[in-house]
């Protein structure tokens, strides 16, 4: 097989884009070279490996660059540079989890228009090859469900939280001073870092796009020492779980929010900043993937394989979205939550289905019971703002 | 995309056929049907749901089909057909692990020479999608090892004896008794199954093909209570093993042998039937895969998915063995193992590089050594008859 030559024109040279060149350092594939980065701040980079520029037209006019590979942290200028790199007909990498989820429709659109690919396995879970699995390999009408942690930084804190004792500040700390996560980080632990990458990996897995601002999404920013406590003495471990879940044959739930996970379940073992994904199919039962889910060098490498993908003119097919039969994203799901509160005003903020258990005490009340996920996302921004903190409690 | 009309000329109806066939009439995709299913004995499958014949020509002339699905035991006998259908221009989609392990060579050249593919992920790990993954995603230069639980029967016994204290002759006949192992066990437990699959792999991962006689294989077949208990105090589990490793750039080593796995590898934990895969990278650590490895359900939905990928013309590329740089296969390679013998011939029937723990006592005698795998090699045939055992002994 005739393999292409790529040269690479790079925009971003943050933590992965470094982690991208220290990878071709050692790899030394002989088709794939990088003419030209290009940044905000060329001062900044001035000892990086390859040509530095702060000018986008300086590879836009490259008649030589045929792969845009886009690795920067603003998502609108990202937007900016894929679009035009998909009209111009150069194909692109991205890892941009953010500018996918929210332009992922359009960016379909440009690429079934112009012909031009967009990869971007490195935007969900790093190094797990999730998105290529999910598109070529698990076949939609077998497909159940697609949970997992998907966000490392959040699952780091978790960890220390739950094995170690830690309370959520200190691990928090912990977690900032060695760069698991950022000095705001917000992104991370309140959820939106895996809201992104669940509404990618749901239009891969059952091909249906749901915007992310319909998606229930809540993080582990307000958990307590009541809350773990809680946990430990379920013998549950607190997680932040993305999960795409189908009812019946034609209905899908999404949610991003912590869960209550017994010891049986895969993701209870997810330690640190690892991901990891459990697939459940109709006839092989479950599958687990796990692996490094963030950092410079695995996600440079899954950036390498989607590079290496282009070499040979591999495309997404958007096999299951263009299937015909896709189920409906639904929010009238009722389910099982934990929820701790403080007032009564925020005890009547929701309306149950039905109560298990009411706790109340001087310091901590919370409430077991079924809830209609549209209850939840009806009252998304004011539960975010409130003193309380809410789990998915799944059965054994 | 517009999808191949599929009409398939099945061979073999035992629990993988009769599971892909439940597989299809839930799934019910609209463009792959069985026309006809060829059997041994046309008698035993008179409740076929699809037509049925004893003779290969009726599937061979039936001008409508234009897939040949083999899911038969013999390997000679499925070897005939495959070379067939392939020379015929039938594409064929194959779980049949022992011939591929033979004739893959072969295979791979008629596949270039008729453009006609062949397909095979059903053979190794059943529902793990393990080969398309290493094919399509794992860059060659950044693999280091793959290793893993190939083989569910024996893994199911390892579980038992492990986690509920059993002995070896206990856990096999619970095995047998539950379909999880065959009345004649030796395939599973003597690591024949394991070694066909790693062949397999090995070309998916490396590039590289070792004939099946030239790679050390040894089983669980001989594991006493001597050597479970060796196991139980070191803290460790004995799992059966598959593993190719990149020693250096371009060596590569390949064994089949139990190894003594402590708690912290992702291996300890794969329970049961399951299998699971360590994908270890140079800059991504380590992937680990998990799931289903038998069965008929799970390896019919994954002889579904190279069913699927032939309605869009996929076909394995062999990426890394067309690369032109791919490590050499070593059998000069010094590694740590237990060693558990009974006489002084036994003893002496093995040459260590080094010894580092030597007990002996009236009913057991073992030592913990480094050891050059040509020297086990060497002597394959004479530990597999004698009352020995060995397994790899890593570093924790």
């Amino acid at each position: 097989m005739k393999r292409k030559q790529l040269v690479i024109g790079l925009f971003g040279f943050g933590n992965v884009g470094q982690g991208l060149c220290d990878v071709l350092r050692r790899v030394n594939p002989d088709n794939v070279r990088i003419a030209r980065a290009c940044v905000r701040n060329t001062k900044k980079h001035r000892d990086a490996p390859v040509p530095i520029t702060d000018k986008a037209d300086d590879i836009f006019n490259d008649p030589e660059i045929n792969l845009i590979v886009e690795l920067i942290d603003d998502a609108d200028a990202a937007y900016v540079i894929v679009e035009r790199a998909l009209r111009q007909g150069i194909p692109v990498v991205s890892g941009n989890k953010k500018m996918l989820a929210y332009h992922i429709m359009d960016l379909i659109e440009l690429q079934r228009l112009t012909g031009t690919a967009l990869l971007y396995d490195a935007s969900a879970c790093g190094s797990i090859p999730v998105i290529r699995n999910l598109e070529e390999y698990y076949d939609n009408d077998l497909l159940i469900s697609v949970k997992g942690i998907l966000n490392g930084s959040s699952n780091f804190i978790l960890s220390k939280i739950f094995n170690e004792g830690m309370d959520y500040s200190e691990a928090l700390s912990i977690a900032q001073r060695l760069g698991f996560a950022e000095s705001n980080p917000t992104l991370d632990v309140d959820g939106w870092d895996s809201l992104f990458k669940l509404v990618i990996i749901t239009i891969h897995a059952f091909g249906v796009y749901v915007r992310p601002e319909e998606i229930f999404t809540f993080g582990i920013g307000r958990m307590t020492a009541d809350d773990i406590r809680f946990a430990n003495e379920k013998r549950r471990r607190i997680k932040l779980v993305g999960c795409a879940e189908k009812l019946g044959d034609d209905k899908l739930a999404l949610t991003v929010m912590p869960q209550l996970i017994s010891k049986q379940k895969y993701i209870y073992s997810v330690e640190d900043e690892f991901n990891g994904i459990v697939i459940k199919g109709m006839f092989y039962y479950k599958q687990f993937m796990f692996g490094r889910g963030a950092g410079g060098h695995p996600t440079g490498s899954s950036v390498l394989s989607d590079i290496t993908a282009q070499t040979y003119d591999y495309r997404y097919e958007y096999k299951k979205l263009n299937s015909g039969h896709t189920p409906t994203y639904t929010t009238d799901f009722i389910f099982r939550i934990y929820y701790r509160y403080t007032t009564e005003g925020e005890r009547h903020l929701l309306t149950f289905e039905n109560i298990n258990e009411s706790y109340k005490s001087a310091t901590y009340n919370y409430i077991v019971g079924d809830i209609c996920l549209s209850e939840l996302i009806r009252n998304a921004d004011t539960l975010r703002r409130a003193e309380v903190f809410v789990a998915a409690y799944p059965a054994d």
